[in-house]
């Protein structure tokens, strides 16, 4: 049965099949009618979704290319910024603006934990000439499933003054992310997460202060310029031809998601998440992410001793179709991850759990497989 | 009858329904057992297509974004570039360059004329001290509807000793292209062209000399990095999640031209070609490009008297169901453009023609709508 696979992993995530076949719909003219048309629906309600009433864009690309854009269109060589990263992704935001020419001062937190809001106020009160000129934040951060404060984080930041440039590519839709009333000016997702789609566009939020630095950043951008993106969408279009099947399935599923309306769909990821948590922990393993900043996206498990991820991975995968994630870099043969955003029902992570605990237990680990599952439906089926 | 259309552009173009439904397969890990594979399989048959035993990688964006790749890679800022353009496209590889610092000098030829390799040739042969680093050129301009002869440009510019970069968006699969035997050294084709699958893909070809210039090139890069989709490619990924849907239809349609072969895809796109400029000859029409270097992915036309283009595109569409494209910038109004490139079959032409001659004599021209198709079907029947 290797074509029945759950995809539980922190993206690409499962997509509906409504969706996939939106995406199946042949192509058309991307400076015609129909497309201006399809934009302008899938820009209002992407607004809504990253609950903001400035620009939102669409760029055709990978999440890190959206990172990209962001510094690019934000700031100049020479610019210092405050980092604060807390895994692999927040360390690839300030690879991306050191590889610009930005001057990155790291923030960073130990792994597994998040960044803690007063640390950032210290600093940033420290800097009494105002010369950091932005901090470059990872909302959820899917390398080690922890979610960083935002909503403490962002109006320190307005309170100094510099830009806060925010990773949101796997929070977006999965937890709530308030663009205006946090005071994020530039806000970066990406559609292979909880927005139910396949990979291969970027949404980009971007505010009046985000608007302003951009005229007068300096590091050359062309593919990227959030301009030239502003200018076209007045008109419709977009400036180069965009993945016309994902704006399509993308229309589909904000449609989808509209009709289960934002707080039902966080609800449900904080639900699911903590099914998961329970199973697992009723498995008696140990979570990699400190509990008060869990992931609702996406949940990070330290390996149990004597069983190795790859190993879990491989018996996963070929026995019961259940695909997770590992660790990234140095936490590789550390961790491994279990993804539940976007098209994940409550099956899907019972079905999880209860292959895990099996997986396991047929790896010699000590576990008791029927306590997992025992815990994600009790969790599930709680108040 | 909206939802039935012809759509007759250059690009996106027509995709077959299997391929439109290769993408609609479930979503898989990017970074599992079975993307490896598909990548290996598509970018091997790429290397066929590209005629090159050297490097190609699939990029997620759109072609402008390649055109962008093939910038900062190849070139630093300060760099002399010779810029042959022949039209919009052309232009905006010169853009690019210049926007990340790189010192253009423009080579321009009449729009709806080719470059003149002996123009190429005397200008590199005045360049003693060898300042010009790279040689940019289009190979079909899809402004203007012309293909550069890059057979005799390919040599003239290694003969000089700088790099050739080349534009291949809407050439590749539509017409002969031999990067290795012309000394093509950075080629960029587009998915969306006569790959017959949907916008969302990059492609490109490098070769070693191109290597070697990358390694002392200075234009800061990250998400186009080509470095980094090497060294990923060799664990059969892409560094950043790519747009796995069309890397399944990217396999469904490269699987359809080797089955047809691709000198007999060249020369379907040649057939057709001919059978649209020999119908638009018979409708009384005035070609846009010259008829020394017509292109076979596109047939730009002069508006005749009394039409406007906007009314012609819009009786085309609303009646008739064939959708064209106006010009461009300075072209806007001068000139349609039709686009007969990858999934375009003989039936598509003969009908086009027939929408065309009969639109052009609603809206008054002096046409005869029979001799259009009649000119058309007999050049497909021909020997």
């Amino acid at each position: 049965m290797k074509d029945k696979q759950l995809l539980m992993i922190p993206g690409p995530t499962p997509v509906p099949q409504s969706v996939l076949l939106a995406g199946a719909a042949p192509m058309i003219n991307h400076r015609g009618p129909e497309f201006a048309e399809a934009l302008e629906e899938v820009t209002e309600a992407l607004k809504r979704v990253f609950q903001t009433r400035h620009d939102v864009f669409i760029l055709t690309g990978s999440g890190t290319g959206g990172l990209e854009a962001a510094v690019v269109n934000a700031l100049s060589p020479g610019d210092a910024v405050l980092s604060v990263s807390i895994g692999v992704f927040g360390d690839r935001f300030a690879a991306i603006a050191k590889a610009f020419g930005v001057k990155v001062e790291p923030l960073d937190f130990e792994w597994g934990t998040a960044a803690d809001p007063e640390k950032i106020r210290a600093r940033l009160a420290a800097d009494n000439k105002k010369e950091i000129k932005a901090v470059m934040v990872t909302h959820n951060e899917t390398s080690t499933g922890v979610t960083n404060d935002l909503a403490e984080i962002g109006p320190i930041v307005r309170e100094h003054g510099a830009l806060l440039l925010v990773d949101g590519i796997s929070s977006l839709v999965a937890m709530d992310c308030q663009t205006d009333a946090w005071c994020l000016d530039l806000v970066v997702a990406g559609s292979q997460k909880a927005f139910m789609i396949p990979p291969g566009l970027v949404f980009i939020a971007i505010n009046d202060r985000a608007w302003s630095a951009m005229e007068k950043a300096s590091i050359p951008r062309f593919y990227w310029d959030l301009g030239q993106a502003k200018d076209y969408l007045a008109r419709g279009q977009t400036p180069w031809t965009p993945a016309v099947p994902q704006v399509f399935q993308l229309r589909a599923a904000l449609r989808i998601l509209e009709a289960e309306g934002l707080q039902a769909c966080f609800a449900r990821h904080a639900r699911q998440a903590g099914a998961v948590r329970a199973g697992v922990k009723a498995l008696g393993l140990k979570m990699f992410a400190e509990s008060s900043h869990a992931s609702n996206a996406v949940t990070s498990i330290r390996k149990p001793d004597g069983v190795a991820v790859a190993a879990l991975r491989k018996l996963l995968l070929d026995k019961y179709g259940v695909v997770l994630a590992g660790g990234q870099q140095t936490l590789k043969d550390e961790i491994f991850r279990i993804g539940h955003l976007g098209h994940v029902s409550e099956s899907d992570i019972v079905a999880t759990l209860g292959a895990l605990g099996m997986a396991l237990k047929e790896l010699g680990g000590s576990v008791n497989p029927a306590a997992g599952v025992a815990a994600t439906v009790e969790h599930l089926g709680g108040p």
